[in-house]
């Protein structure tokens, strides 16, 4: 189905680099020491080129989609909690109740949850992009079929393009779905040809019986997917699955719609890293969060050529990550955007040092 | 004039174990896996403390006070910038255009400006704690005399006690001294006996010839300090400076106070390891913001027990790194305050996990 439509991106335009090298030169025009708010300065640059202006504006409308979805691995005893809870942490979403909310409410975000493939019925105003009720077990079926895949892929780009119409300036995909973790390795491991052993993490915290059978349907689910490695949608449709291939079509298509993104945790960036197959540039619109304390997850950044912003030993998901790491964008925005320059405040600069004689006894 | 009352503080009455606890066990009933919320869970654990209650609430008035001074050293070839940039940028701390000005705007807290040995006549508004006008060069000669340490001290309790009256319930020094990272290092080293090559950083950006002045400065100071090094009050009047006195007057004032601090760079965090020696325990009021790029940082914070919530490259001061990881601090306590538990929302608990059977071919 590699034909379809809906499957197929136009070529990305990467982000405005006359607007970036406008933001490096006022960088130093600005009343610090060049390079001195270090990361903050790159990041500024970033979303000035991603907005096409400099000074950037803050953002306005960050917007976080939880994609939720249920998966038949986490029947076999991949994960610390029932499947069940999928459902159920929709339910708490959608109550407000869950860290992605309370995140949210502090940094300025809304949060949109997106159920497209649990294991449940979930509340028809989150369920309009819905594929199916769970993806195949990947470790001995294939997660879905040729149609489910486009129509997933499809699915986030139509919620990418309805959040972009709507004002969305900044994109956030977080995900919930228990056993999740384990389709997120088994694109990582096989983009980038890792041992299991050397990506398979804790996922929310299971025991070591269930490291071992994770890491078995992990290495099982690799030896599936092992013919179809170099075509992203079928790599979606083998080892992957509808919250994952809807990921990976809203983040692509958010590259596509000039919308920059932050990722999130090991599932985001596994769908990221399939995004970028589909749609090569599309990872100069995404920053990296933040380093989860999945082993495959720091695989997958590190392909993407992207430095995490934070690390605080997060491995939460939900978007959780990637919001606590917005205040720190808007801050490179707001430094960049709001400081006074030398000339403005009457400040001297570097050049101007009055160095009497070297200091001697 | 270690006698004197005001360098003599009460005992350090530590943060509230049992609210500690009690946000712990909290944790344990939000909807999440126990610790994936990582750093975020231990900054949670650690506000509850500080303010006694569990859950914690938001801050509602951080309050950064910015202590000003110049040191007679910078004269002397150990900074990239003239000094006379120390009285011009606290007019524009006052004006609003300084880096810490643009992002309190973004994270709730607001600016205090304090000039306690600028070596010029400032803004009264900002001067009714003024020590002196510049300290002395510390290569050369003490900082400060005896009246005038215990007076910097106690300026720094004083500018603590009105922010906490005025109803602070977040403190964060922040600095503006040109050559200010000279004497914070001769504190750094002399404290945690380091060789000052493996102490001395570029500060704001000095060249390999300043460097090499600014390291002999250093190595002369801290020849000047060795007798003193066990008395913080002789070693903030011999090696250190008006500014880093009051700041350490402040932070051990805050913890007196019961009021929790957010560290910044290194010249904050050599103030602090005095502070600790002034008001043992004081440590337990702090965070460490972030971590900057001088050497000496990382030394200060690993004698402190302190880690940076935040490593961006940072290295501007003003209380800049301190302000990037208050929302940070503000998600840990959304998080803990604001989550519902799984009774309230429904969900099942990890003990609830239904493992079929294990996953085989």
């Amino acid at each position: 189905m590699t034909s379809e439509p809906d499957v197929i991106f136009d070529a990305i335009t990467p982000p405005d680099a006359a607007a970036r090298a406008a933001a490096d030169a006022r960088q130093a025009q600005l009343t610090k020491p060049t390079g001195s708010l270090g990361r903050l300065e790159t990041l500024g640059g970033w979303v000035a080129a991603c907005q096409g202006q400099c000074p950037p504006a803050l953002f306005t409308r960050p917007r976080v989609v939880v994609f939720a979805g249920d998966h038949g691995v986490a029947r076999h005893g991949v994960s610390a909690y029932p499947a069940e809870v999928t459902a159920q942490m929709v339910a708490n979403f959608l109550a407000g109740g869950a860290a992605v909310n309370a995140l949210a409410t502090t940094t300025g975000a809304s949060v949109r949850v997106a159920d497209i493939a649990v294991d449940a019925d979930t509340d028809p105003a989150v369920s309009t992009h819905k594929v199916r009720r769970s993806s195949g077990s990947i470790d001995r079926e294939d997660a879905l079929t040729e149609d489910e895949v486009a129509r997933a892929i499809a699915a986030g780009r139509a919620i990418a393009d309805e959040e972009v119409d709507s004002g969305a300036d900044l994109l956030i995909a977080g995900e919930m779905g228990i056993g999740n973790t384990t389709p997120a390795t088994v694109l990582i491991a096989s983009l980038t040809d890792t041992e299991p052993v050397a990506a398979v993490g804790r996922g929310t915290g299971v025991d070591d019986a269930g490291w071992a059978r994770k890491t078995a349907a992990i290495r099982d689910a690799m030896r599936r997917v092992r013919p179809v490695v170099a075509d992203p949608v079928a790599l979606l449709r083998v080892g992957g699955g509808a919250d994952l291939a809807a990921m990976a079509g809203f983040l692509a298509q958010a590259a596509l719609r000039k919308t920059p993104v932050i990722l999130d945790g090991v599932v985001v960036t596994a769908a990221a890293m399939v995004a970028e197959e589909l749609a090569p540039g599309a990872r100069e619109w995404w920053v990296a969060g933040h380093k989860s304390t999945e082993p495959a997850h720091a695989v997958a950044l590190q392909r993407l050529h992207l430095v995490p912003i934070l690390d605080l030993g997060m491995r939460l998901g939900e978007g959780s990550g990637a919001l606590a790491a917005l205040p720190v964008l808007q801050g490179a925005v707001t430094t960049l955007a709001n400081m006074a320059t030398f000339a403005d405040a009457g400040v001297s600069t570097g050049e101007d040092a009055d160095v009497e004689t070297p200091a001697t006894d």
